[in-house]
């Protein structure tokens, strides 16, 4: 349920209803953007009038929420979340940020040559793997915590924030100096992984699941919000359908109407959505047009060597000329590189 | 099987080499582009001798096609095809061609004034639906031949070339005036219709089956092609997943992959892609960046009122807004809206 | 909508009550059963007056039917439907018929060698292919007319009712002696051709699409009913998902399913559901399990030679080993082979 | 690569090639069937010299094996695997077990009463789940550790193994008294949870993910396997696909193609598959006739009422008639209901 404010109404009309419906043991979402003040209600809306609240007079409307996602729900929050990931980069709407890197941190000098080199062709964040899920387990599993310290000098050498998978809970200590702790596509719905990262407050990329739809996907959301970590950047990587010509099938919809549903920052992932180095390029391109926040592309500093997902990665000279011709197309969205 | 000439070979060594291939009961594809004269063999490739091929002079290279498509295959066909609907109207690569309408014809009044402001609007076809797929047998079948005549009546009024579906054989007497013939998804494994669609030579406007591969589909167009008829425009409109927040799934990667794959054109069609006018756009442009040749769009002039697919078709207005920002993408990528 | 008539109505009360829902322009289904009789109203129920209805002592109830399919609703007929191919073979529930034959009809010799062994280990039904679906207009079409005829001389030399798709409604009059005509799976939306085969009045075998929902499926039977043919045994041949495995994957819960909601009988295909002959005798034990109406299996005299679908196709012995193990689960269910 | 000795192969044949190929880095697996003796290789298998070992007069016969999945391979393991979960309770071929309980664990009297009807209708292990995976944070999550205590009160009053779902890592230690630890369809690929399960050596229900392939699902299993703990049964429970009728669809081609890859035991959730509960019996009929060896259906003393799944869950009464009619089914099988 979400209860409008009129424009008129003070600050102490909010919190004395907010007090109110604490006591009834309901939750409460307060929203005050530059227009309107929201209160979002979470819990059994049928213990509030919504007739009686209607009928005070700072009060415009109240309108019950039917999907099961309120915190991640832009009727709750209509205005766009930004997620600070540091003091130079921001992620959201208005703003298009690239995060590249390796499938695998590989070696110090791997790393380091591939942060230096997508720094330079204006990435804004460095990925790289860790802790690697493989379908086999005869796979490279990632260096594990070596691999962090290597993803952290590279993070030293060219000042790039990093972005890097969690695998287990038990690992979560290790990621103190990582900056964006992502979620793969496989544990989108671990559930008690994501309620123990609602206990922290950095910022998460949700990537969707191989075939969760856009309500559940949202509802994954709800949780690490629930938990009271509210900086979520979801990102699209493709879904599985009955095609076979590529890994995935990128559903480009899911941006404009994620932009719809809710207020958190959406990205695409144009390298697993594919599975295919040739076509990332323009798969990023439509990313830019579809009013995505930005893209997470794979670049290895010689693909065919690499220790995994070589086929669908980019060398640093295919990722600059990609740059180059992003740059002009985010111009072109109005949109910015940097804040 | 693709020969491929060299620079030298002359047009006799070309003939002779067609002549023997016919003699041994295989077909031929003949494919004279600026740079290279390929001829691609068709039929049980073992009996030809691919050694002794390779060491005649005049040829550079010999290559066996896996693709079970031979006509439709980029391979046999470097050059992009380029389909001529009218004198001022040709669909291919480095053009965008806009078709627009209603999903089907209803009134006179209603399909003269649709085209018109769509044609005022920049669209350079006409669509509207005479014989309608109807999943229900209770609903709405289509005007037919009266639905016809009243298309071509709007197209005499605007002078824009007409698209419109055929769901049965024996009315394709009546398609004489309609410019592009197109065969919708539920049909787009109805065999017979492609064989029949394949012994006359007007464009056909094939679009993808909702659960039916990129190999399939080029199969579909081999099909048409194999009879004699090599005007195809492929539409991609959204392929059948387990998400359910959208109407179907749009396959963008189908656009790079298919230009990969084949020579022929290709568009999307945002309207049953989604099933929601509001995302039409948004999708719009996602064509535009992802390199497709055109789009296909539902316009009503009283949407609620349509009579069938009201809920994604977009007024005049919306349209014109639209055409007004992919003019300038088209201009961005480098494209022209008229030949 | 369905109104339920009261033990005591009379003959003369149903059809009045018909007669003036024709006056409104709405139309009936009349289902006369031991206990109940039912009159299924068609068309825009809201001009008619439930409470009025309701109110008439001849009336038990009067319900609204939501599902878009009225004819081919269990609610409308609640009795089981029989589908009479001959005076010895009848296809619905409690029977368990077995249909069997090559994928292709290819000689003479071969077509009625097949039939006799299917004869002999307990096939009702001959099945053959003269008009071939191919996803190849490469791959061998069908012997066409010959081939129907060649099936004639097999049901002459074994007395068997034959199957056999059609693919084009100009052969139509072809069909005069095929006892049932196959809707293929790519064919269950080609609506002209469903409009045209509810015109005769054959029994007509309707498979599933290959990602067509239940509802769609009853849908097409709705086509074919509305047009006055009511004879419709539906036939489940596995739908496209993700899994590359198997051909397709086989939905063994659309027969339980069904069963609930119409009335038409119900088989399944276990030879196109998984394109692998080893799995095939377990899919069809499943296929009795599950209550099916029978199956339809393919049979070769020698698969690696069939000239289609040999990998799927069961040679006689296989088939012969399968009937001996089928009749006794049959018998398990407490049905019969043989009415 | 699996190494097939000679009936006249000595053991000591066989220990010392074991020594050699682990001399080279390489894995081994044992199998000692009644038959022959298998040595399967897991790992780098170029390093072996096929001619080599071939020409060994004790080695019938080597082969590579190309499939990923090693220890879970048939190929390696010819005989089938009997996983015991007690003295009294076995799974696996030629024995079929029926698991049964509640969705979730809600009062110790819930739990022991449905304890109590199930074990009287001949159930052999209990399931409940203390830790619910559920896709909203605002649904029940399960009485946690509460439950898995109540759960063991049940187990006290009844002798009823108990079957229960791990979520979190953290928990392990709570489930020593657990008899088989479920891993749910949403952690199929939770890596890290499945390397630590296969640590310990207790049995595993290992239940498919919703849009995982056999192979990915078997390669889940190698995961545990490669840990260490052998001890694994595969529990289908329906696939995501377009259709929405069900909940999911179940793919009951999936037991017979297991059968065929894997020695591993199978057994069908009727349950989650449809989520409609009076498909579940005849689902659980077919789950016998396509050779599973059990099934998990959830059951609950009043299900209206129930905390979750109400919409598929039996009650007592109807819990019972089913097993009275699976028992017949399962003599039909020539299968034990106990070891």
């Amino acid at each position: 349920m979400i209860i409008i404010f009129n424009s008129h109404a003070t600050k102490d009309n909010v919190q004395e209803l907010i007090a109110d419906i604490h006591a009834k043991g309901l939750k409460t979402n307060l929203s005050e953007g530059d227009n309107t003040t929201i209160v979002g209600v979470i819990g059994d809306t049928t213990k509030l009038d919504i007739d009686n609240l209607k009928s005070a007079d700072y009060i415009a409307d109240v309108k019950r929420v039917s999907e099961p996602y309120k915190k991640a729900n832009r009727k709750m929050h209509p205005e766009n979340s930004y997620i600070k990931v540091t003091d130079k980069v921001t992620i959201g709407e208005g703003i298009f940020n690239v995060i590249a890197g390796p499938c695998s941190v590989e070696t110090e000098e791997q790393i380091i040559e591939v942060a230096q080199d997508v720094k330079k062709s204006g990435a804004t964040l460095l990925r790289g793997g860790a802790f690697k899920p493989r379908t086999s387990p005869y796979s490279f599993q990632g260096l594990a915590g070596e691999g962090l310290k290597l993803l952290l000098e590279a993070k030293k050498a060219t000042g790039l924030p990093i972005v890097t998978e969690i695998m287990n809970l038990v690992h979560l200590d290790m990621f103190n100096d990582v900056d964006v702790i992502q979620v793969g596509a496989r544990n989108m719905q671990n559930f008690d992984l994501l309620k123990e990262l609602g206990k922290c407050n950095k910022p998460i990329l949700l990537k969707r699941g191989l075939a969760n739809t856009i309500e559940e996907w949202l509802m994954s959301a709800e949780y690490i919000m629930a938990g009271g970590n509210e900086n979520i950047i979801l990102c699209e990587r493709g879904i599985r359908t009955f095609e076979t010509a590529t890994r995935n099938t990128l559903d480009i919809a899911a941006v404009p109407m994620l932009k719809h549903k809710t207020h958190l920052p959406v990205i695409i992932d144009p390298s697993h959505a594919t599975g295919i180095s040739w076509m990332v390029p323009q798969l990023a391109k439509t990313a830019v047009a579809a009013g995505a926040d930005g893209i997470m592309v794979e670049v290895h500093n010689d693909p065919p060597k690499a220790w995994c997902d070589g086929a669908q990665s980019l060398n640093p000279k295919q990722f600059d000329d990609l740059m180059t011709d992003l740059k002009r197309r985010v111009e072109f969205e109005g949109k910015k590189f940097y804040i």
